[in-house]
């Protein structure tokens, strides 16, 4: 059959390269009608409990640095999903999978990817608990998280509040070192290796902020810390101000921003592939936070790192970063503008 | 990065290709050391009731006959996801997809894609409610349906006792007919043409079948009667005796067995691509099953095909015709990934 399902067109053609991710999702919430599908989980109500529903998919094009294998892509798969439902503050009912396979490829890297999913579904404390597999010409993987949490604590994109203080799970730049040094051939760590491609969902840590009551607004930052507060600024209509020196910053980026002339801020901010969550706390309520956080038993730190700005016209929408140069406004860019 | 991700092995290696879908089921419980995922959905027990889930992809290389819109493969991602969850009996809560499109596929074409997903959603009475959208070099997609019933009320493929009545919805060898018609550049009519490419879920009919209390055992013949009927006799640990007169066939599926030399057999029972629900019903609760279906304001029919035999260690898990010329063991074959 030719071009029916396909329908390839030419260079005249609107064509989806044009469009960014976020953009196909507007276009799909105007054809299905509702405004849900841009945040971390669908939410459904299920008796007193909100049902958390996410998927996300992995494909060979995009996903997958030197060095990468297939238990590290599986492991990938399963990280990716299960930060959606951090985000939310969700407890994992069961991760399902649909696994497109060439015919080429080899059993025992189909086990190998098969346990990276199963390993890190279990190190988060859940499961796979179904799944499809099928033939496909190139890899291409996707996850659903079924989760759930009750239901006025879901954390949300939307919630920020003038006042409320800024925080970050983590230290960053890891990720965007990591890639760097691996794509200019220089030896690295296997620490740092795996923060670009074995990530760990801040699973527990989205529990306890969902306990406290006292977090007003989530994401992960998969897509760049500046991606994901210009949409929470949208999601919350508020304005952000971030201190540049409270940024946690790992080490390995000033050296990597010095290496290769990289600009630290693309790093921290833009480069994205991180699964630290950002979240806004009511101010009086940071101590509590941090202690519940600290109580999940992660060794993974909190920053403060910024405040939401009180209510001004001018300022809303827009993340500022003060520094010692002077206050600038954060670029919106993230991951979508290393697609291309 | 070379093959890290890949592994594509040469002759002497075993490759996927070399195991059918279900072997590579059976490798991933062995893996996550459960028997769950052989069910058409995942079953996670919440309150007083079961959530439903089950993931289900389309790729490119092995769903799409000739003249297939992204329309149609959208609806028909819908269709095989919303049909998992009715043959257990659920009621749905939403569907979320993962949408993996070439960069050079049209925008229209990716909006008439989504198009199908929602209609075939709506008018199962559901809706999508999240999703992701990735690039891929191929087009792969895959659904994620959610959805509950009662604890007691989940239809089983496990549940079939010595004694019950064996049922299906619908006519067979609609799918297998259009799909030979169209391969052989033959005309047929829009309607026979949808029974391939448009299937419709069987929702709400395995609703009512839930409701009854009195189906013992149901699953979807999406991979062929006979391969259904093969995996309910293992899970039930009994065997079948179907009456070949009493098989419901398409009328159309004669005269496509005679113009292509295609044994009636393997249209009926072993192509598969048809969502009907076969399905084991209590001997005395067979006119109450049939009351029921009417009443959920389908107009697809149901019929009495066979029998669940009673126990005898010869016959368990085994699958015979009985036929005016004789009685024979069915073929344990259907459609499978991977092969061929």
């Amino acid at each position: 059959m030719k071009d029916a399902i396909g329908g390839y067109g030419n260079r005249d053609t609107n064509l989806i390269r044009d469009i960014g991710e976020r953009r196909a999702i507007k276009m799909i919430e105007s054809i299905i009608g509702s405004k849900n599908i841009g945040d971390d989980c669908a939410v459904v109500d299920f008796g007193g409990y909100s049902l958390l529903v996410s998927t996300d998919m992995v494909t060979a094009k995009k996903h997958m640095p030197e060095g990468m294998t297939p238990y590290d892509l599986g492991y990938f798969l399963a990280a990716v999903n299960l930060s959606d439902l951090a985000a939310m503050g969700g407890k994992p009912l069961g991760l399902v999978t649909a696994l497109g396979i060439p015919r080429y490829y080899k059993i025992s890297d189909f086990k190998s990817l098969v346990r990276g999913i199963h390993q890190c579904a279990r190190k988060h404390g859940t499961n796979i608990i179904g799944g499809d597999t099928k033939e496909c010409s190139t890899i291409s993987l996707s996850g659903t998280v079924i989760g759930y949490a009750r239901k006025n604590r879901v954390l949300k994109r939307s919630g920020a509040k003038p006042g409320d203080i800024v925080m970050v799970t983590g230290k960053l730049g890891g990720a965007a070192s990591a890639y760097f040094k691996i794509t200019n051939h220089e030896k690295l760590s296997t620490t740092l290796k795996h923060r670009l491609i074995r990530p760990e969902p801040r699973l527990r840590e989205g529990i306890a902020l969902s306990s406290t009551g006292a977090v007003t607004s989530c994401m992960d930052i998969s897509d760049g810390l500046a991606s994901s507060l210009y949409q929470m600024a949208e999601a919350s209509g508020v304005g952000f101000e971030l201190d540049a020196e409270r940024i946690p910053a790992e080490k390995v980026a000033k050296h990597v921003s010095r290496g290769f002339g990289v600009p630290i801020e693309d790093l921290l901010f833009h480069f994205g592939g991180e699964y630290e969550l950002v979240f806004t706390v009511k101010k009086d309520a940071v101590g509590m936070v941090k202690k519940a956080i600290r109580a999940c038993g992660t060794s993974v730190p909190v920053a403060e790192i910024g405040r939401v700005l009180e209510a001004d016209d001018a300022d809303l929408m827009r993340v500022f970063v003060r520094h010692p140069a002077g206050t600038y406004v954060m670029d919106c860019r993230g991951w979508e503008h290393f697609r291309s």
